[in-house]
């Protein structure tokens, strides 16, 4: 039987590991770090480092690896991900055995950016990894991309009493202003989406590679600082090659 | 000139400590612990087993003290509410006048319960005290409810690139399912408000005083396991004397 726990280690700052991260990773026989997309040398680095600071246990072998890339000419978005999914999990189990031998028994742990419950597809993978390997799924929270914002502009995330609604790029270009909302936080937008609103009223908390060396922020009422995050995101982009940004909005009182 | 550091701390169990948080444990002059509610002892509890295992900084000096009490009988709800944080503002003056001197300086510290972001009325605190005493606010991230609910149940917080509501029991109680809602997630609520819902449909993971040792979870659909929620809540806050809990509802597919 396999326990596979998934640790969520931050997004970007080092020291946003928990205790319980570091316990989980030594707990591990074997730490897999899959690869992928424009920025993963720079984020493997970062796992390394954890691991290279974290790691004391010997015994823990720690195995990279390139993930499969999603098709994304497949006409269906939702087939095109339960399809590249299915793709992951045999990634995955494939290294299992390698590592553990053909009926492979003990601790496979993933380091996970962020937490492992926020807009991450390990958990679902996992679930499909199931179906082809007798597991046991553990999670160990980490401090998110929404958190490091926050912590960033010392800023609550809710007004008083009232709640917050968290979207994608995706869904706020498609739909707008969720109606009635107070604050609204962003993530995975491939670009700027806000510019879709209407700004009048709104304030904006926004991000660029929060808690990473290179990290940016800015913070005014929409309308003021719009065009600065569209110039300082590319910017950003150019420069490293990647970007990752979110932001809050919230409506004026 | 104050550092005033609001240090999340996680919501239960001492290993969500951030390797962060410990820095900023053993960088201050000044810890502050108000103790409230009648969960103070246990909360209180914890802090000090917190301090006892991570504060090496002989220097540091570590202060508790009442919190002052809320009117809850004056008529207007967010008029009540702002002079309870004055009061508090002033209660952390007067702590820190206390420890530092008349004209104080140098880095105070607060170990705030989860996340300082997610309802915590710190960050707004700290802006008041801001108008008696010059102070720089700083934030370090913890692990919220929202996480460790989502970690002990093993799930995933959003539907795959759907959004997430975050509410609080008052607002479900006053407004019912937000319409067009996937993922609710539910803190501070005084007594079970999923009640108030049509439960077809819904499924609902419940857990009381997560990530703690009288950690209670509940999962299933919301019209199977709801009286089952409303006795374990009751048991828990008739053994203990409170009771926190917190849960995520989502439309099923
Ligand atoms: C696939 S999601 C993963 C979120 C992650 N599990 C978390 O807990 O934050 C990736 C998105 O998170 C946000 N994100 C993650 N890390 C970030 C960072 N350091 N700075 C800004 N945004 C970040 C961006 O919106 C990005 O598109
Ligand atoms: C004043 S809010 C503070 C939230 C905190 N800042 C956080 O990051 O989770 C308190 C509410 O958080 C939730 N909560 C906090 N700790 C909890 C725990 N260990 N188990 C269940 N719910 C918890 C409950 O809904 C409670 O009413």
């Amino acid at each position: 039987m396999i326990e596979l726990t998934l640790i969520g280690i931050g997004t970007g700052n080092p020291d946003h590991v928990t205790a319980q991260a570091v316990q989980a990773m030594n707990a591990a026989d074997l730490i897999l770090i899959p690869l992928k997309g424009p920025e993963k040398t720079d984020l493997a680095e970062l796992r390394r480092g954890l691991l290279a600071r974290h790691l004391a246990n010997a015994a823990t072998q720690v195995v990279e690896f390139d993930l499969p890339l999603r098709d994304a000419d497949n006409p269906s978005y939702r087939a095109g991900v339960s399809e590249w999914h299915d793709a992951i999990a045999a990634a995955w189990e494939h290294q299992i055995r390698a590592a553990l031998g053909p009926d492979p028994a003990g601790r496979v742990a993933l380091l996970i950016w962020g937490d492992p419950m926020l807009y991450d597809s390990s958990l679902r993978i996992a679930e499909r990894l199931g179906k082809r390997l007798p597991l046991t799924p553990r999670v160990i929270p980490g401090i998110t991309s929404i958190q490091a914002l926050c912590a960033a502009h010392a800023i609550p995330l809710n007004a008083v009493g009232a709640s917050v609604i968290i979207t994608t790029g995706r869904q706020l270009r498609a739909q707008g202003w969720p109606p009635g909302a107070e604050t609204v936080v962003v993530v995975l937008d491939g670009g700027c989406a806000f510019e879709v609103l209407d700004p009048e009223g709104l304030s904006i908390w926004w991000g660029g590679c929060v808690a990473m060396p290179q990290e940016a922020l800015i913070a005014g009422p929409l309308s003021a600082v719009s065009a600065q995050i569209v110039a300082t995101r590319s910017a950003l982009r150019a420069k490293h090659g990647w970007v990752m940004d979110i932001y809050l909005m919230r409506r004026d009182a």
